[in-house]
């Protein structure tokens, strides 16, 4: 047995969880939106739109488009997707820790022996 | 902006979370199945299931039913239902104070004002 969880954050909704932060995450490496939801195996249609739900609960910009038209010339973090994404992560971290540790304390001697 | 998540004990798939919890906490009032579904808005048949599953995953049974046919008798939590309805409740009080103070640590000072 083993404690799961998801998080996100909320802003009148669910703001920015693990599927806009894994967006992020690529198009800084990949440089382009359609990379990088190609890499995720998504399409660039929705990849655009959960990141525009998530801006519009945020009320930022996540991206910064170059010109070259919406599949072309690529984007890259805003300097406010920038700073979410590395705040998140961190958190991230700090919570997969806190919760290991915090399921070892009420968990470590349960299920007893041989019902695991 | 605030921290949401959902926390879920898994074996082998989703096994125990709210749902079940709230079931159980409420058979432990009401001494009834059907009188704790009733309470959640929930078909009998529904929270059936619902524990059915968390026990299929768990491999324990978490009720006791007691004579009187299914939806008379009543039943009880069972001593391994007890002891993790216990265990996880004093988990998620853990965890919801934990992150709060992850949270305060990596938002206290973002968004910019007035972009809240």
């Amino acid at each position: 047995m083993r404690l799961a969880y998801r998080l996100w954050l909320d802003a009148g909704g669910r703001a920015f969880g693990e599927g806009p932060a894994a967006l992020l995450d690529l198009v800084r490496s990949e440089g382009s939106l359609s990379r990088a939801a190609a890499h995720m195996g998504m399409s660039y249609n929705k990849a655009w739109r959960t990141l525009h739900a998530a801006e519009e609960r945020l009320g930022f910009p996540l991206l910064e488009r170059h010109i070259g038209g919406e599949h072309g010339g690529g984007s890259q973090l805003s300097p406010e997707g920038e700073e979410l994404l590395r705040r998140y992560v961190a958190l991230r971290v700090d919570v997969a820790r806190d919760l290991e540790k915090l399921y070892k304390k009420h968990f470590s001697d349960w299920p007893p022996t041989g019902r695991e």
